[in-house]
């Protein structure tokens, strides 16, 4: 079926980082109010909320978050559910938006993720981030999740002689583009041999593979395309959407060196967008760790098994390459708060696709793509964006 | 808006109890094998699924639960997330699916909840119970659920009269109903001498006024009205949802007498079914204490604000009446697993209506109503069924 209804007309996120002495529910209200009524868009207008969030339980002994951000955000009654797929739990939101709106429910939406990470030790989140793995097989035996992404790592390097001054030239690129980005947790570019010294957290990854613990919110709105003239004159319409789910347990698995519910959620969106990887001008992708942005760069389809890493190392996914990806400095740099991430995702994607990313901007800016994956690639939501006068 | 396209073509239940040696994800595939294959459903025409589960984090370590729970049901790899309202989480995850259906995203898909409970000591399972209250204000200086419904029943016999006894006769009529529902945790009938001698929880509820702590799972299939006869003669129609939220902290409450988000939400489903409180023929409440049934019988319309109480003394929900409520045993008897719980009001609700509730059928059942809610009722979904041939 075609998407053919629904808009985004804004997108806004808090700064990502240790956000010390700021709530969950602050963060959020900030997200809200830069998305709506700082751009004119009055709360009023909104008729029913779409929450991502993935470990406040663990994090701060908070549940049932829809209701109580909303209430904090001023838009206390909305009908409004937490959707969770560990760190898709962002995208899932949108995605059960995007449902909403297609189905004539509502025409116009809030969406917006956060999470407060840092008020436990990082060991304490660490153990909450290990809930998106399978507790009876994994976490309870001590996985975590660089864990993980160094299996991958390890399979890729294997498998495609792919290197650790490649994970490596992920993270300078990375650190370059968050270095504009006022919102980023780290503006700071960093060198090759900077990214290749520090001590490893799970060989062949070393701290500057591993995205941080962040705070952050984000938030977007999303209406019919029969009110998005209301509110901007650059709508940017959602016109693909995919997701797929994989095993949890990593021994079900055949390979390590591509996420199968990644290709799958991707060639969902693609097929729904009746568009392919050559017709996206740059995408976003979930790069948790390093590895994970070579090889969803592959996943989606923007180059072959094997290749993504020649791809970064060529420079063709830099800010100014024919493809870039994460034009704006990806989980790795800018933070990964990580019920917020999906979301943020899509502000990166409406914003470079209006024009208003700043030194941040990619050239060629009418299509985006957007991969936001969960827990060890368990869940996978792409969604395709394409601005509406494009 | 009417809905125009969704049907319920099945509905099953695993026992509710102490499940003791079953894990969640036993109990859910359970309850998915009793709502496909074991009715014909393969489960391959499953295109999607939507999860219901609110506290896993906490009970058991787990989150990301939607595929893992999909994966070990024999569903892998399908798009799948998991929604979260606290004790109104399954409503949301059928609700998220009904707009899946009605936005012609898919045809067929499983609504699944589960919740294992047992696994923690009980004092634990309040302290997780409790993340659904606001954590700021509220669980974090010591308040419960006990303690929240107790508020409420103070207020309701201060406004309205209503006595200890009629608490305990809802307690009496849940405990008959579910003497008769093999699936019911309680299944033994209570004198209301019985119901009103035990200890107090939090006064005036004694231990017979509250549910209990259960594991369970519950799923029904949802297809679209054309797909709908290739699976059963009778098909239920869903034509009417409604959701809303409210303050979490009660402090900003004016009134516990009456719960601000059922009364919305009623409103909203009625509306879009064009039907009222007269057309119905019974209803499936949130008696997750006998006050709750009680304000709840008011707040969806059935009686007028103070009269649910009479209602019930006269026999007007029970079983026989004329306006049957928890015609199985409600969550009350049942229990309650919470995930599992907005699912299973469905399933209850359906089969009533298709005329398969055995002992526990009521006499008259074309149009069925369901309230789920969560927490201190910060969120309620409702929904309207109706019997395709009705």
């Amino acid at each position: 079926m075609p998407l053919k209804n629904t808009s985004i007309v804004s997108g806004a996120q808090t700064k990502f980082g240790y956000l010390d002495g700021i709530s969950q529910r602050e963060m959020f209200a900030e997200a809200v109010d830069k998305a709506t009524v700082e751009v004119g868009i009055p709360k009023k207008d909104i008729q029913a909320a779409f929450v991502g969030t993935f470990i406040p339980e663990m994090l701060i002994h908070q549940g049932h978050s829809a209701p109580l951000l909303l209430d904090f955000a001023g838009l206390r009654g909305l009908p409004a559910t937490r959707h969770e797929a560990a760190c898709a739990s962002g995208a899932t939101a949108l995605r059960a938006a995007v449902m909403a709106i297609e189905s004539g429910f509502y025409d116009t939406v809030l969406v917006a993720g956060s999470e407060k990470m840092t008020s436990v030790s990082t060991n304490r989140a660490t153990e909450a981030l290990a809930a998106a793995a399978d507790d009876m097989f994994e976490s309870s035996m001590g996985l975590t999740f660089p864990g993980v992404f160094a299996i991958a790592a390890v399979a890729h390097m294997e498998k495609y002689g792919t290197s650790p001054e490649d994970l490596a030239l992920a993270a300078v690129k990375a650190h370059k583009n968050a270095s504009t980005n006022p919102l980023a947790q780290f503006q700071k570019e960093i060198t090759l041999e900077k990214a290749m010294t520090p001590r490893y957290i799970a060989w062949p990854l070393r701290l500057f593979d591993c995205s941080p613990i962040s705070d952050g919110a984000a938030a977007i709105v999303l209406t019919s395309k029969e009110k998005a003239k209301q509110y901007t004159d650059t709508p940017v319409d959602v016109v693909g959407t995919g997701q797929a789910s994989a095993s949890m347990n990593l021994c079900d698995r055949e390979d390590f060196t591509s996420f199968e519910a990644s290709v799958s959620a991707s060639k969902t969106a693609y097929k729904m967008a009746g568009l392919g990887p050559k017709d996206m001008d740059f995408a976003v992708v979930h790069d948790c760790f390093t590895i994970a942005e070579i090889i969803a760069s592959e996943d989606i389809g923007f180059f072959k098994p094997g290749e993504g890493a020649k791809a970064l190392r060529d420079g063709v996914t830099a800010l100014d390459g024919d493809k870039p990806i994460n034009p704006m400095g990806g989980l790795k740099a800018v933070g990964h708060p990580v019920g917020a991430t999906g979301v943020k995702q899509a502000v990166v994607v409406y914003r470079e696709l209006i024009g208003e990313a700043g030194a941040n901007q990619v050239a060629k800016h009418d299509t985006g793509f957007m991969h936001n994956f969960g827990g060890t690639g368990a869940s996978c939501v792409v969604n395709i964006f394409r601005r509406s006068d494009a």
